[in-house]
């Protein structure tokens, strides 16, 4: 068999790296594939999850001595410290490894500068193969070390007509139980599902990651947050059982904004240091049009279902938008058929000024 | 060069027939491939406009000789009776058609039994060759004829969370050029545009069908028509330009519904007995809830713009639901990028009970 290019062998890597999305936080996803001298594929490795093994030591481990005068094909910047596991970078020269081609540096100050390390030691370093679609696969944990911040998914049902429950207040179901389902899929992607205590109040969520089918729970359950200025929450709130940790964030604990609402900027702040890297922002709308006035937001996912109302609560309120002009901006990434139902993928536009 | 097959040929008759599109009303859209005994195409036509030849004429002309014992492939039963133009029967008997093929039966009493004549002449006839697909590029007539009132197509321009305008009224413009375009083209397709006095008197629009780069008007202009109870349509709107013919539909010429209304029903036949076959439904939000709620909707094609407001009046309201279960539901048959925007086109579902 003829070997691989290093190209191939970065795609192959992109993908090995996305199957540890959801629970590798707070470390990245991270794929990496180890070419012989000849091109031939040696060793395979991704990152399945914090404390466990980095990708490369995976591959490293299961191409033994093969690695020798090889390539390793890594989707990030090769680590340069030592954390829960020794720098990958001493594991690679170790190895003996020729050349490391990579797709994305490594923006985490703690963990970066293992390029220059392996230039060092005499290894080949190329930056930038696939890096747009590495940088796609890695987006929320690339985008909150870089800001400080978790990355934010807003994520609503509404109808085509944009309301999120009929005018009694009904809302089950707006969307169909592949919706449903998909949004169940969508928060075992993320560390963290915040919602307001209104939402709380009214629809009593779970916000657990379950099977549908028969209500089994996932073995990894997000961080449940509940954005409570006055500690308004039940005690008998499910959001409260024994499911999955909760964090009712009051403004005693985080801080009050300019409006005396939970300071949505420290809120983020404070996730963040707790090791949240992704966070999926499920409601109501005043809350979500306050992440989307102090342009917190990320990434939108809006579930659209095909029915119409005409009266009710719309899926997103006080958006500090008073004029056309000031609209929030956009652009649709993906349209997808879920179900009977649409689910648009939008990111935000840069604002002017 | 082979004979062509006759579902090849009543393909090419369906794209022959939408070729009319707009300009046939109150005739369907036709369209007719004549092959000889070989199968060879001897002969094309379409409707093109109300008055002038049929499809079956104009190919047969075209054919001349080389139609005897030959087959027409026709789109829609041909007609029977003599109108602005004798009957099709007749000159496909003449002109010596051993076989008609059509998609589409008749719906029209007036015009149908052409099946009948034909048979009653020696002609073998077979029925429902592509029906599917003559159906729908035939939908607005067919569904008007069987019904005795025009099809309305309700179209409405939203951002993705279902707002018509911002907060202070501003909506210039929602959607972008590309998607203005394309209403226009939308516009073309329809003999009336219908919009409540409401949105007259708030954006005081013209309603007719432009090239929007250079503003010229289309030849043929649909009927601008403004459901306007107590006629307070201003002597200086837009809508009362020489653009086009405008009817200022009143409680007094029409009949007021049981809320004091216009009589939506009423309005449609009304339209129905002026030629009127396809109507486009453009607003406001209440006017649209009424036809809603009455049924009267048989098409929405929803403009959807990547932005988000928060504030300001949405695209449809009072559409006589009042709880989830009575949510009117449709089916989404298209979603296609118009510019940055998204247009989606869906069907209302059969309600049950």
């Amino acid at each position: 068999m003829a070997g691989v290019s290093t190209d191939e062998a970065m795609r192959r890597a992109i993908t090995l790296a996305a199957r540890g999305l959801g629970t590798t936080s707070p470390n990245p996803v991270v794929g990496c594939v180890l070419l012989d001298p000849d091109g031939e594929i040696v060793g395979e490795g991704f990152h399945a999850y914090a404390g466990g093994p980095h990708a490369e030591i995976v591959a490293l481990a299961q191409a033994g001595s093969r690695a020798k005068g090889g390539t390793a094909v890594v989707t990030l910047e090769p680590c340069d410290h030592t954390g829960r596991t020794g720098p990958c970078t001493h594991a690679l020269i170790q190895a003996g490894i020729a050349r490391v081609v990579v797709a994305v540096p490594d923006p985490n100050p703690v963990a970066s500068g293992g390029a220059g390390t392996l230039r060092a030691a005499g290894v080949d370093v190329e930056l930038g193969v696939r890096a747009d679609e590495a940088e796609a696969g890695n987006i929320a944990w690339l985008t909150s070390v870089r800001r400080g911040r978790p990355y934010v998914i807003w994520k609503y049902a509404a109808t085509l007509d944009g309301r999120s429950a009929a005018e009694d207040g009904t809302s089950m179901w707006i969307t169909s139980e592949a919706a449903r389902m998909d949004v169940h899929a969508l928060r075992g992607t993320v560390d963290a599902i915040v919602v307001g205590v209104g939402t709380v109040l009214a629809d009593d969520p779970r916000l657990t990651v379950r099977n549908l089918r028969d209500g089994s729970l996932a073995i990894r359950q997000p961080l449940r947050v509940v954005v409570d200025g006055a500690g308004r929450t039940p005690g008998d709130a499910r959001v409260r059982d024994a499911a999955a940790d909760t964090w009712i964030a009051t403004t005693a604990e985080v801080g009050a904004g300019p409006d005396g609402r939970v300071d949505l900027s420290a809120l983020l702040t404070a996730l963040y240091r707790r090791g949240v890297r992704a966070v999926l922002l499920e409601g109501g709308p005043r809350l979500a049009g306050g992440f989307l006035a102090a342009g917190l937001v990320d990434r939108v996912v809006g579930y659209l279902a095909p029915r119409l109302l005409g009266a009710g609560p719309t899926a997103l309120r006080d958006a500090g938008v008073r004029t056309i002009g000031e609209a929030i901006d956009l652009e649709v990434v993906d349209v997808t058929q879920v179900g009977p139902d649409l689910r648009i993928t939008a990111l935000p536009r840069k604002r002017e000024g």
